[in-house]
């Protein structure tokens, strides 16, 4: 790893610091407040008994995610969605990969008949959102099910999630692949990628984006790294968080 | 008045403990997080130098405000008004009252050509939204009109705010006249009003309907007292968050 | 009572001309067509046997209003919110308010599972639209209940309507409460109050807001006296107007 | 001519009475309440100096107009497009119509760089409601100029209008050519044909449809001779009105 | 018949080169690509065993359209009906007519309950685009029927299709009546009219506009019988393009 | 490489038929019809002199893209999202990846203050919309850039596009990865994934998604070196359209 030193006076191997505060919601089932540094998204998991109508009675549960921004999350304000009237392609974008993400380490059929709704609300922006949605949104959702399982609508014995999933993004800077990006860097990145890892290390996603030069196998290759052990940090505080009493 | 106790042991003249985290975001140009008991409303402030082409050339600045609630701020969730297209009556009507009760106490042409949207977004709700976000708001108002100040876009002689600025609701459960009423409050109430009152005592607005039998001047009269005395406590609260250190 | 002399030569306490042509529409089971001066509203109720499926099977019914202006009822033209795609919050708030109003007055256990839908279209604006068409609606509620009383879809022992209802505009002009503001009065209001009053003299709302300087106790109380006096004389018209064979 | 009596005791080539009312909004620069038997519809014309942007500069004017049908025209209540947020396919055909059928009696260079938009709201619907509005649109559309002239936004000597436009249905039932349908024979029509024609007695536009049976060159010509002559009748009850004073 | 000669070479009573790719689309059980000169559209036929729920239980099928054109199809880029979030007049205009003209020639009660929807998308557009749509989508349903009685959900014997039918476009150029205008040549008619005539030779839709002159009836004359001839022709290459093996 | 034969007798390096028609549409700057087996898009290439105006005074052009897919592209219809008014998430998501494809092979100073805009319509649909629509857009993109230096637009010296770009879909099916799935493949894939590959061999997209099973890093390299492959030989077939007189 390089040597070179971050404006926040991080290595480029490191995250920011992480907070998730679990339980944030006194109404949701299952909540989440999560930090990666200056980013804040609540996450809050919703849990109907029941599934949408094109699913009934097959006996599998469903899980979706949506995502949005508060008007003045970021720097400057930008216009409500609901006022202009209509959902923009990046909000889409991340609101499905929120969803692929979760739904790959949940066991829909021990989920049973049962509907979870994921929200990520990004409170405050500087980078990351989408990924610290999906590390906060497993929090929530893990609990989400756990009220479920309480309530008697799952199965006691069933193993709804097989595995736990968190997410990063890395990015290449002057050449130098860097974990974690906030804003001031993201925006200066020639390559940019998500990652989402499941707790036992395996892709769910891999979503690189060329947005100077293209990148090679190698870049590649040292970028997946990053994020694969960026994902490992954000698994244990994960852990950690779901091990303290609620 | 009575010696009932209300659930959550307060009397009936006593308003929630209330909270106004003052700079919540690092972002805007004013803010506040705002906690009526389980009501929380983060409120930003945004200013903008210039004002809408139809106030151009006119010496004056605008002041407007925007209310919403997150889909999982209440007991169920609702569905997204961006999702949905389009913003519903309430979320109309309550930003428009927010608007008016702000601009009750702006000198606009004091303010200069100035624009400031104060966005008031619900991340919990438990009654009283509406009062919460004008009692927040004006903090962050305030916080934002100082910035300008500072930033040279408002003439350092300038007095922007000639008053402040609360509001709060009250209620008739049961035939007694309430203050501050929570969610289980609210449903169970005859009549509901709402009161914005500004720091010096005066009405802005007041919003009286009956939910349940139609009200007589009597009850109105009682209803408007409990109102005011709420609306200077929380004036006080006000003062004394915009009198400490940023 | 001031002896001030208004524009069009009325006292501050008299209303304008009022008119309602009661079963101005061949189609609707009820309608009028009612004029506050210069202000012409349509309002019509359209009775449907049954209920929208949330309320199935409570055995209640349901009232509800939708309020509209045509495009040139007022000085210069508005563009439909049909065109624009979405209803603006000035509409939205005045179809609540008349919805509210009408259900203020009405059994819905005594209505049965039938519902009335009451649209009031301004087809030519001059000041109060939404207190007409609250007076004029209830005339065509009254008509629509008759109906479905003559077609046995309401029990003929059941009193559906146990009180009127109708509203008025009240305001400070240079100092003075004046009661019904036509148009160039209202835009000159200090403040503006429209109230809403059963046959019996109850309040069944209060909306009072400060358009210029916030107001005191003792404007407000001025202003609730000559709006209770108005909405009696909207009173007397309305019985006399129903009393009349159709 | 056939002798066939109709429902409501006309002969097969007899108008519904028509009455237009003129002048019937105090707010528009030309209007016009015009009634085809029971179909009633509001023609306003708004006057406005100036054109759209992309028609500036060409010393040309524009006309348009805007077709809609309250909720309750109709027998059974219509739900609004502004709240089903769009505009239908038959609205926008009509609106269309109306605005070419008008356009092709306007001079637009002598007109000079104005807009009139003319407005048709249907209060009350009973077939022929796009007939009905050409007819009382060309009424409201004369005085709108009328009006532009005496403001001298268009010259003194400029003719505007170089000749004058009605429009009436006609339709074949049980074989037999018939004119200006009521809703109970325009639901029965095999063919149904709307026919727009000038003062001076030439057609501006021919819109036939099978709605049953597909129709031959015969009853083509049958249907064009009895909408001529219809139109004929309905430009001397324009001439008439519009020579009164206003 | 006049002599002169048309930019493209044509006679004046001469269709442009026809061609209709029948069977174009792997997927819908009809369709057909069709081309009138530079004019192409894809028209595919989807045939759905069962009706709309306000049909079902009626014994009878429904037949729709929808128009549309891709956005290059013109000379220059129109943005998108999806982009915009709303249908156009004129779309929404052809589409109503492509299906009164299909359903024109069905027997809903032969086709049973079933429902066959036709896509009409231009994917090039040089005048005609509607006719040539009606043209090419009587094939793809002809097919989609085809199949629908080859999969038994239509009755072997029941005769669906009573009669084929086509459509052209005729206009007055400098006076002079031409048949199946090209773009260049559309923009310049004083009058345009658009034809639907069935196999048999009997009228479904004749709609004529004066663009720029009203027109007198000897010229409507001269533009039907040009229409009525270039629909034989049309007919013609229908019914030669469905008698080939598919 | 495994010997494992497809559905269609490929082998699983192997793409389907690839064809791409240059210069399909007679309107459009630069246009192809591009075909991967049973998937055909229509690429066209609108180009504009001049630039959006957040872009003006820049010195730099833009590219952008929008994908969509014809309602019976598919097995069975979908509606069209004209019709619901909005925009789906998949749409969106596809027109930013063909965009930031392209832009990663366009020097936007050398193009100048000129816009291209590509429309990617999917006529039919095989799967691999997307990477097709890429492939093909390149060469549209080409051939616009060709005709605005032609049209003296942009500097005959620029170099516009400095490498080329293509895409391809990849997955894992049954364990074993593949190259190009076509759509029944696609269904059944456990991990599915995009690249776009420059024509020298560089990454600028790969958008991998575990739809079963997480991957492993050796599967994730599996799948890019048959991906880098697949791109290859697209790049060798756009260079030799590109090359053939137009």
């Amino acid at each position: 790893m390089s040597e070179t030193v971050r404006a926040d006076g991080r290595a480029v191997d490191a995250l920011r610091p992480v907070t998730i505060e679990r339980g944030w919601s006194a109404q949701a089932e299952g909540s989440a407040l999560v930090s990666f540094g200056g980013t804040k998204v609540l996450c809050t998991a919703s849990f109907t008994n029941g599934v949408p109508r094109w699913l009934t009675g097959k006996g599998k549960g469903w899980v979706t995610a949506e995502y949005a921004m508060l008007p003045r999350a970021t720097n400057s304000r930008n216009d409500r969605e609901s006022v202009k009237g209509r959902i923009g392609g990046r909000t889409h974008e991340i609101s499905r990969l929120i969803g692929r993400a979760l739904r790959a380490v949940v066991d829909t059929k021990a989920l049973g008949e049962n509907t979870i709704v994921i929200d990520c609300d990004v409170l405050q922006a500087d980078g990351g959102t989408r990924t610290a949605a999906i590390t906060g949104a497993y929090v929530a959702l893990a609990d989400a099910i756990a009220w479920g399982r309480e309530k008697k609508f799952i199965s006691q014995k069933a193993t709804v999630l097989f595995d736990s999933v968190s997410a990063v993004s890395v990015g290449i800077i002057d050449g130098e692949p860097m974990l974690d990006l906030a804003y001031v860097e993201d925006v200066r990145a020639e390559t940019d990628m998500n990652i989402v890892v499941t707790g036992r290390g395996l892709f769910v996603e891999v979503q690189g984006t060329a947005e100077g030069a293209p990148f090679d196998k190698r870049e590649l290759d040292a970028l997946l790294e990053l994020g694969v052990n960026g994902c490992a940090q954000l698994r244990d505080i994960q852990q950690g968080v779901l091990e303290e009493e609620k």
